[in-house]
């Protein structure tokens, strides 16, 4: 790969996800402590905590809040789950602001029990339903597209072109995407659309890990970057042409990670960011 | 679905895979016994058989030989295997010819050290260069898109609209497409894509199971046709919208239903096959 790695890590951030085992004040100190710049904040991590002093806290370790993990699963074919997703997606919007992001990263959910179809004209009611209260919140959406194999239960958007005709049908600026190389490394069109994601100013995020070959488990496998085969710097380079300066951030479910000492994951997290990342 | 559903057996056939625990006499017996007209077979199967009589065997018993299953596994980051690997393609067209079918499915491979535009430029490479033998033979190949979970090591070709991509790019009436709605059901562009298939004379093939939802596996946890998300009557109605008449190939992996007596499973088939596909 031509493109240079990474020499710092003022623009790496992890999800808390990746460390489960630590609660969100670990999380922000060992994190701060190892110098990495941000952090996205999943929802459970916040359950007990008052969110505007967690938001606080955050800063003064001198993090920057990328986004909240997560909006979304607005699809179903019970009317009440669609209204209570909707109402929840409104919560999820006045937590991101009192902890102080921007951003919350929306999983768009599917139901296995309509078509597709159903289910992706539901999530774009759903976002379209709560684009007020994001705007009046000034925190942004960004439609996360899931591997295909999510496409029954997680998320009726599989492809980054999907999302993009998604975000572009809504054309709001309070829409975007995230691009995660986990769920769409595979796409022969993925450079393209990542050109069209960002010539939208739909590009709002960049996830990083990789796929593991074998991977063991559909959900809790995921690797470290350079564990897999999944062109992350090459991807990086795509995003980072069209002018991203956002953030890098690694998001790993891994049921082996989450059973190592947590210190010694997060060195090496480290080490695969400045390395294959 | 406004599709007729299946009044008798005459385009069932099952893959031996299916039924694994039983050897080839033992599948080609109890399919026929049970009114199933087509068989697609393995080559695992035909271990230790002499090829010739085993297609004679299969004719007796009443069965269509739909399918060979499978070539492919072209692409290597070392020559060698390639070349091997072409060989084995080879020598899959002389056993297809044995055994009495015109079609070959193949599972075209990748390999994860190398990036995935490589291994679809070696799948091509290695299809074109076994035309002589397919076209010698009158033995067809049928490229398989496969599911996206499986682009690290076993496809390479992950929607139908790269295998038709492919297949138009190679131009010749020995290259053609088996449509698996395990792979494909997620994709909003299916329809169309199989349109365009047929209109190509492309669509040699048409495989039926079910996505479970949870899924538990990436290999072995298929379902039968009803029992997961796949609208299968839906894309089996595109199939045939086409003037597509050939078989309807129930193909499913699954631990769950290999632990089973498989004339009970056999049975489950049927009517799933009758209610569900």
């Amino acid at each position: 790969m031509s493109i240079p790695k990474h020499t710092d890590l003022s623009r790496l951030c992890i999800h808390t996800i990746t460390t489960k085992p630590w609660n969100i004040e670990q999380s922000a100190k060992y994190y701060a402590a190892a110098g990495v710049k941000g952090i996205t904040v999943w929802r459970d991590t916040l359950e007990g905590r008052d969110i505007r002093s967690t938001g606080r806290m955050l800063r003064e370790e001198g993090l920057t809040v990328v986004s909240l993990c997560r909006g979304g699963f607005f699809p179903s074919i019970d009317p009440a789950k669609r209204k209570s997703a909707i109402d929840d997606n409104k919560r999820a919007i006045e937590e991101a602001a009192a902890l102080g992001t921007n951003l919350i990263v929306l999983v768009c959910g599917a139901d296995p029990s309509q078509p597709l179809t159903e289910s992706r004209k539901q999530i774009q009611e759903g976002i379209e339903s709560v684009l007020p209260e994001a705007s009046a919140a000034g925190v942004r959406l960004a439609i996360e597209p899931l591997h295909p194999m999510y496409a029954d239960s997680r998320s009726a958007i599989n492809t980054l072109a999907q999302a993009n005709d998604m975000a572009e049908a809504i054309d709001s600026p309070w829409v975007g995407i995230a691009v995660d190389v986990y769920h769409l490394w595979w796409d022969a069109h993925l450079q393209q659309e990542i050109e069209r994601c960002a010539r939208h100013n739909h590009l709002f995020a960049f996830h990083i890990c990789d796929w593991k070959t074998p991977t063991t488990d559909l959900l809790f496998d995921r690797g470290l970057m350079g564990e897999g085969c999944i062109p992350v710097q090459q991807i990086r380079s795509w995003v980072e042409a069209t002018g991203f300066k956002g953030f890098n951030e690694v998001e790993i479910f891994s049921n082996i990670y989450w059973k190592e000492d947590q210190h010694q994951f997060l060195k090496k997290i480290i080490e695969a960011y400045k390395e294959h990342s």
